[in-house]
C-alpha cells in the first residue's frame, strides 16, 4: 500500500493550486483526475476572463495552459484517466484504477476539489443535445443565432445574462422559468423585461427537447398542465451547478445542496477529509482567486498536523 | 464632494485585486495608495514566487508589473501619493491630500488593504541601519555574508529559515530569541540547533545597534541585566509583522495584535467598512492567493448591497 500525506481529488484551480502548495511545503502529495486532461472548469470557460488577477485577457484554456505549465515546472505528482473506487474514511484508504490495475492508497488527509457540473433539466432529448455537443456559450455563440430564436432555461444571474447577451446580437429569445420570482439582480432584470426580442415564460417549465440531427423545437407546459410547443434553435439551460459529492454522501456532512459543510479553513465534519472550490464554497462566491486562495488556506492548516 | 461607491485603501495584491473586481462588476471605485507606486509587499519579494497559480517563476517585481498591468488594462482608478486624513465613519466620509489640495470623498464602502508592515525592535541605531538601506533577504543576500558574522533576532518560522539560509552560504549566525520558547516550526528547529556555524542565544534582548556607515556590532543583554557587544555585519530582525490599522483605533474593532476584526466575508464591526489581506487575515495565512480570493469575495458580497 503506497502512503501519501495529501491525496487531492479533482485537478481544477483549486485541486492545481492545492498541489502546488503542497510541493512549496515540501508535503508528499498526489492529485487524481478522472478526465483525460487536468484543467476542470477553465476548459469551458470561451470569454475572457478578467477576474484573476496578474492575468488579463486570457480565455479558459490561455489559464489552463498557465496553471498546467506551473504544476509541471514543480514536479508535482498528479495521475489523470483514473476511476476513483472506494474511499474508506476509517482507515484512511482510497482505491482507483488506473489502466486495468487497482491502486490502493493511504492518505492522511483527503482533499475533495471535485468542483460542481451544471445541473440538468433531466427531461428526454436532453442527453442527446449535450452528446451532439450542442452546448453554447451566450458570449462567444451568440452571432451563430442572430435572426433565430433560442430558449434560455433558468430565473438567475446566468441565466439572465445570457438572454441579455443573445438580445445584443439580435437573437430572439425566450426565457423560460419555473417560478414566478427570479433570483437575478436586478441591473439584469429590468432590461430584460424591457427588451423587445425577449419573451418571459414564468411558471413554465420545459418537459422535452425535440430534434433529430440537432436541437428543433421544445414543449414547455404551464401550471395547470396545459402545454404546447416552441420553435427553438438552440437550448441554453442556465439552472445553477451541481457539488460533485455524490460519492461522499456517507461519508461527510453535506448541506442541502450537496455542497459539503467545512470549517473556515476547509476541513469537514470528518478531520481527515477537506474540501475547498466549488464542492464546498457555499456560502461564499465562486472564481479561481477564491478557489487558490482556499487551497492556499487549507494546505497551510494541514501542514501543521503533518510536521 | 465626490461620491464613489468603493474606496479601497492600500495599493498591494489585496487592494489591487479589489479594484479589479470592482471593474468587473461595474462599480465606481477608487484605490489610494500613499506610496509613489502601487505594489505594496510585492515590492520586497526578493526571491522567486512558486506558489501564486499561473505564475511560476517570478520574482516579486515581475507579479507586480503583472498585476498592474491588468489594473491599467482594466482602466480602474486610482491615486498614488496621497496622505489620508479624517476618516469619519458616521457620515462615511474620508479626506486625502494630494499635491497641496485636499480632495472630500463619500464612499459606500470603504475596503481597507493597508497590509502589514514588519514589526520594529524599536532601539537605537535601527533606524539608521533601515534608513542606510541595510535591509537584507536571507536568501538573496546571504552571498555578501560568506565567512562573516550576522545576528537574526527571533524566535518564528522567518527567523529560523533566515538563519538556515545564512548558514548553507557559510554565514556565521546569531540567533537571538528573547524567550526560551520557539514559535518555529520543529523541522527548522532541529538543524538550527545541530548547525556549528549557529549560535542560539534564548533569554536575550538587542538592545542597540552600533556602527558609523555600516553595522558593526550589537549590544544584547541577559534576563539578568548583564550585557555584552558582538561584533556582526548585518542584523536581520524577524519578529513578526504588525498590521497597518492604527488610523482605525477608535473606529473599528481590532484584535490584540491590531488586525481588523472581520466576519467571514470581510466586514468589520462597522458595516460600511471592510478589510482584507494582512491587515486582517489572523488566524489565517498570508499568501498573495488568499488576498486576492478575500478580495473577490468581498467585493461580490458588497456588490449585492450596491445594485
Amino acid at each position: 500500500m503506497k502512503k501519501v500525506d495529501i491525496v487531492i481529488l479533482g485537478g481544477g484551480p483549486a485541486g492545481i493550486a492545492a498541489a502546488i502548495w503542497c510541493k512549496r511545503l515540501g508535503i508528499n502529495h498526489l492529485l487524481l483526475e478522472e478526465r483525460e486532461e487536468l484543467g476542470g472548469q477553465l476548459k469551458q470557460i470561451k470569454n475572457i476572463v478578467m477576474d484573476y488577477p496578474g492575468l488579463n485577457n486570457m480565455v479558459g484554456k490561455d489559464l489552463e495552459r498557465q496553471f498546467l505549465t506551473h504544476l509541471d515546472e514543480l514536479n508535482c505528482h498528479y495521475d489523470t484517466r483514473i476511476t476513483l473506487g472506494d474511499i474508506n474514511a476509517d482507515s484512511q484508504t482510497l482505491t482507483y484504477l488506473k489502466d486495468d490495475s487497482t491502486n490502493l492508497i493511504h492518505y492522511q488527509f483527503l482533499i475533495v476539489a471535485t468542483g460542481a457540473s451544471p445541473r440538468r433539466l433531466g427531461i428526454p432529448g436532453e442527453s442527446e443535445m449535450l452528446q451532439r455537443n450542442e452546448i453554447y456559450s451566450a458570449s462567444v455563440d451568440a452571432y451563430r443565432f442572430e435572426g433565430k430564436h433560442v430558449a434560455v432555461v433558468g430565473g438567475g444571474d446566468r441565466a439572465l445574462e445570457g438572454a441579455l447577451l443573445l438580445s445584443d446580437h439580435g437573437v430572439n429569445v425566450t426565457l423560460i422559468h419555473r417560478s414566478e420570482r427570479f433570483r437575478a439582480r436586478m441591473e439584469l432584470m429590468e432590461p430584460a423585461l424591457q427588451r423587445e426580442n425577449i419573451t418571459v415564460l414564468t411558471n413554465h417549465r420545459v418537459k422535452e427537447i425535440m430534434g433529430v440531427d440537432r436541437v428543433s423545437s421544445i414543449r414547455i407546459e404551464d401550471e395547470q398542465g396545459g402545454s404546447n410547443n416552441v420553435d427553438v434553435s438552440a437550448v441554453l439551460v442556465r439552472i445553477g451547478v451541481q457539488p460533485n459529492s455524490d460519492f461522499l454522501k456517507h461519508i461527510v456532512e453535506l448541506d442541502a445542496e450537496g455542497h459539503i459543510v467545512t470549517d473556515s479553513f476547509g476541513v469537514s465534519s470528518r478531520s481527515s477529509i477537506c474540501a475547498i472550490g466549488d464542492v464546498c464554497t457555499k456560502p461564499f462566491y465562486s472564481s479561481i482567486s477564491t478557489s487558490t486562495g482556499q487551497a492556499m488556506t487549507l494546505v497551510k492548516h494541514l501542514s501543521t498536523y503533518l510536521h
